[in-house]
């Protein structure tokens, strides 16, 4: 028998001992009592919490030992891993299937036979060649010596700036503010968090701003230079930034030098090819985590998410299927979660950026539901966008911002996702319903009857105010809401006087009625359509409206 | 044409103008802008939240009017809603098809016509005929009016008793005791909450007592007294409990005698039955909320569950048929949360007690993740318990009790229940996870992974410890975790020592071991199993195991 059949499998050897690694490791050896498991981990520590570690350098997490997940003493007793840190796997021969380690501390190198390999080498910070950017205060983020020198630097910081504003750059600002730093975040786009459609997100750099963060969008750095204890940064724009530390977060590349080296074979945007069993196009090595690339569990088509998540799921299917087990990874959704101080952004699927760009077919609705009954204290309102197919109704994907529950609605929408539901499942979802917690009618089935209410016909809606002339824009809210703040050209009839005003229309030209969030726009247009008019709803009506002017308020800032 | 066609529809008329009855005519004023629709309700509020009532009770609402979720201006201008209060339905003519209806406050009685008729007359608390049932100190809580009366109580009282520890009794002990009054809960059976199982709901209880909760289990109100100003409660138990005020909350019935009194179709339990487009076997006739007979999601067996969503989303289907929708209604699959003071208890789906009576096939698993990640500070401890069909892993039922996040994680289970979707279907979820959110694996995940390895025996378990000398019972906690309490019986060898110490398992008996929460344990099974050892874990570990004690002491205290 060869070491192709499970129980034959005597050694495996992990390269890169975290997330996709180390939970490879520990299902190993659940799988294999037997098995020799030697797990190579070129940093000083393996199993840590990444994903901890900003929170760490903002002091939220007081102590570095909490983001010491498994330490090696438990790897080692109660997994019996070989666990060898500070050591670094140089080079894969797969005719004789062995690695070449160094040992970082003593710098000898030895050779290290394998049954399987897995690699799990994660991504590295992106560091673009631009002049400076290996001076000392330049910073990046991935383990926990980054985060010690980062912490350090903190506590004698009064200025930072945060190179990328995405989950990390963001997660950074907010705990440097909360060390008291004046801090600045440069975005080379028009908006923070791109995975999410500009919109949504526009709140979360109002958000940002309203903490004192600094921030610049559509602008990029170009340069690092010493100034006397600090740094200076040459901005695109021009600008010049000085301080006390820079953290440069503007991504990550799959760490595929092993693998390429190797010859195997390599995606296009620089992830491991795998098959959905984690196994490269060389049977006896795997590859999991940030350095593979993955399929869009929605689109179906290649890419490359890195998330902690898929790589822990990934790390245990590649041990299943080495054991035996025909576990499969089904692609990635890109469910995702950030807490920017007060306010939480989670999305699941595709946005709209990203349909556009695969040419998926799409339709899209707004709603703006509170966290929890509104008679209830403490409702905290979100933005929920979905997308879905508008032939069959399959969701698509989603994303909401706010406060309290956005968590919660959107892994319920990602389990849909997943699942293939529709919106008029979505419309006969059965949720937890107290005051404290929903509503009778949850965000969630809101959604759906939106979506469906658009499928059916009985909710047309537009994204766009009318362009002059072209149509009468309607405000139905109260006289005081219009009075408040409308979209220029709007007439204001409150929806409760619609029925017995419809004469001061204009005769003959489609209307666009709005509310605050879409629900009275909604009712207008019902009752406006049935009455022999033809009107459409502004999607989210006034509050969308003015998210996507502040969106486009802020790429405009470039 | 006749009336069956959706356009010829001219008049419906709603019995209930609550929460089915105001959404069917919501829903049905915006399918039809000409129909004259009219709602007739018997109390003072239209649409009002009967589920915040408690919590007005208790001041967590300070405002009546937060509980008037649309007052009858709104529901008239808005919707343009006939809206009758103070009226009452006594009965349906269905030959003329029309119903005869008495206003409460001039006494007289008329005639209305429908081309439609909706039924959404709700459910009445149980009121056995015990003595001294009908003192005007003994309340139940149905609408505004018994609200008003229960705050005036509540303000004067120093002591009350709740007769029934369901949703709405435990709700009312909380609010009482926020009012600062001494606070019995009288429960016939074993448990708090009897559609949870017994063992999930005993730290409920627990809570309640730590509350200041005077809870009597196993005990029934047999007599009420009055006593000067206040009342006596005689228990079965022959215990007497003296009371400013008592709450009288031990279910409720399906209010049907107009839908019986016309020949309509009932139910074994009462629920006037309804085809899933939740029309009765008049097709004039439709009958929505806590007063229909509906199907058990899960099951497909018939069944009766009282909730708001429910009722809600029927109400809208009853107008989406009538306006010729075919919308359709999937059956209750039991979702409910309810807030007990600091705690939240949450499920979906068969419980174990369900799927035992109605003879489904289950195999379950017990966890107690945290709520998020526990480097993050906050995090909250919960159980969770899954139930899954032991041929397919298809999800039948999940519980949840703790505190934040198990609402979350009883919504995403509810969308797996909906979606038929399976163990392995929850092994691969993709969920939100930031360290403020989650868990990389998330508890759902978990709940996957366990019950997956049960399917696929990989995690051989039991739900007992073995009875004497059938079986060793193997600790394989700290010795400091294991000398702060233990299961009678047990020998203690940890984890991390036992590869080392298999030498002192004796020989030739089935090992059960177990640890806090299963997870040391089904690692200790793993590797026993494989060095030829016959072990199970423990699901759900010593905190499982102690629950169930509770469980069982609560229930001795009959
Ligand atoms: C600051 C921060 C915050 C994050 N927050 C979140 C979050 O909130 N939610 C989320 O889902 N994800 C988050 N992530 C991403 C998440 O941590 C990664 O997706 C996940 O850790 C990837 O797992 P991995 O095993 O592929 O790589 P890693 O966890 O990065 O592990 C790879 C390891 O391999 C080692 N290695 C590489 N090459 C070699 C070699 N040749 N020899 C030996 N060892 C090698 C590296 O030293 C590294 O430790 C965050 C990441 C960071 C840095
Ligand atoms: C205190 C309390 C707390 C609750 N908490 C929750 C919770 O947290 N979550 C949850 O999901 N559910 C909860 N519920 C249950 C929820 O309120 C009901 O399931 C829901 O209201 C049922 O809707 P319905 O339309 O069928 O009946 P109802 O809302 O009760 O409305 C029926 C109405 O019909 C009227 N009526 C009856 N007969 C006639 C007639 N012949 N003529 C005219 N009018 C008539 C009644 O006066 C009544 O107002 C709670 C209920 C109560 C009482
Ligand atoms: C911790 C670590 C070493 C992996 O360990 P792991 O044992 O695979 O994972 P967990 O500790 O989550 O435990 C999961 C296992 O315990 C089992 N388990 C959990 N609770 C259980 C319970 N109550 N009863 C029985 N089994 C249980 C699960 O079934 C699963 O076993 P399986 O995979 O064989 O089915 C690895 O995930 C790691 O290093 N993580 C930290 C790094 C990281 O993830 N960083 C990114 C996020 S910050
Ligand atoms: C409020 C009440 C009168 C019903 O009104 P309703 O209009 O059907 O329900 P909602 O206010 O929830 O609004 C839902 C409608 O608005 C639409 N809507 C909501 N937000 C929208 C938005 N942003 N854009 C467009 N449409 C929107 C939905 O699509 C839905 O319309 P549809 O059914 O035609 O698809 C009724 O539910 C009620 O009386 N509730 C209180 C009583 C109660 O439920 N008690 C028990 C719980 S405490």
């Amino acid at each position: 028998m060869s070491a192709d059949t499970p129980g034959q499998v005597k050694k495996i050897v992990i390269v890169g001992g975290v997330a996709g690694g180390a939970s490879a490791a520990a299902r190993a050896r659940r799988l294999s009592e037997s098995a020799e498991i030697v797990m190579i981990e070129r940093g000083a520590d393996p199993s840590f919490a990444n994903c901890g570690m900003p929170y760490y350098v903002g002091g939220e997490i007081e102590s570095r030992d909490k983001l010491l997940v498994s330490p090696i003493e438990r790897l080692q007793k109660r997994y019996r891993l070989d666990v060898r840190v500070r050591q670094s796997v140089e080079r894969i021969d797969r005719v004789n299937k062995q690695v070449e380690v160094r040992d970082l501390v003593t710098g000898e190198t030895y050779t290290e036979s394998y049954d399987k390999l897995i690699l799990a080498p994660g991504a590295a910070p992106l560091r673009p060649p631009l002049p400076g950017i290996d001076l000392p205060g330049v910073h990046t983020l991935r383990n926990l010596d980054d985060a010690d020198r980062l912490l350090a630097a903190a506590l004698g910081a009064k200025r930072a700036v945060v190179i990328g504003g995405g989950f990390i750059g963001l997660e950074m600002a907010e705990n440097l503010v909360r060390r008291g730093i004046q801090t600045t975040v440069v975005e080379r786009n028009g908006q923070v968090l791109t995975p999410w459609d500009a919109e949504m997100v526009a709140p979360i750099a109002a958000h940002l701003k309203g903490q004192g963060v600094d921030l610049r969008l559509g602008d990029s750095a170009e340069a690092f230079e010493q100034q006397g204890d600090g740094l200076r940064v040459r901005l695109s724009s021009g600008a010049e930034l000085d301080a006390g530390m820079v953290l440069l977060s503007i991504g990550v590349r799959p760490e595929n030098a092993l693998a390429a080296d190797a010859g195997l074979e390599i995606g296009p945007r620089g992830g491991i090819k795998t098959s959905p069993h984690m196994q490269t196009n060389d049977p006896h090595i795997y590859a999991v985590g940030d350095a593979v690339e993955t399929t869009d569990a929605v689109t179906g088509e290649p890419t490359q998410i890195p998330l902690a998540g898929p790589a822990n799921r990934q790390g245990r299917i590649a041990a299943d299927h080495i054991f035996g087990r025909d576990s499969a990874y089904r692609g990635t959704q890109g469910t995702a979660v950030v807490g920017v101080f007060e306010m939480t952004a989670a999305m699941t699927g595709l946005s709209e950026k990203a349909c556009a760009r695969d040419g998926v077919a799409f339709e899209k609705v707004y709603l703006h539901p509170a966290s929890h009954a509104g008679y209830y204290p403490g409702a905290e309102g979100m933005s929920l966008k979905l997308l879905f197919s508008p032939s069959d109704g399959r969701v698509l994907g989603a994303q909401g911002v706010g406060g309290e529950g956005v968590d919660k609605r959107i892994d319920v929408l990602a389990m849909a996702i997943q699942a293939g539901m529709t919106v008029y499942d979505l419309e006969e979802a059965e949720l937890c319903y107290a005051p404290q917690y929903g509503s009778a009618k949850d965000p969630v089935n809101m959604a759906g009857f939106i979506a469906a209410g658009v499928l059916r016909g009985d909710q047309p809606l537009t994204h766009d105010p009318p362009t002059e002339n072209a149509g009468v824009l309607l405000d139905v809210r109260t006289p005081g809401e219009f009075g408040a703040g409308a979209i220029e050209g709007a007439i204001n009839i409150p929806l409760e006087q619609l029925r017995d005003r419809t004469g001061e229309l204009p005769q003959g030209r489609p209307i666009v009625a709005y509310c605050k969030v879409g629900q009275r726009g909604y009712m207008a247009t019902r009752l406006l359509n049935q009455l022999g008019f033809d009107a459409v709803n502004l999607s989210g009506g006034y509050s969308t409206y003015k998210q996507r002017e502040q969106a486009a308020a802020l790429a405009g800032e470039e």
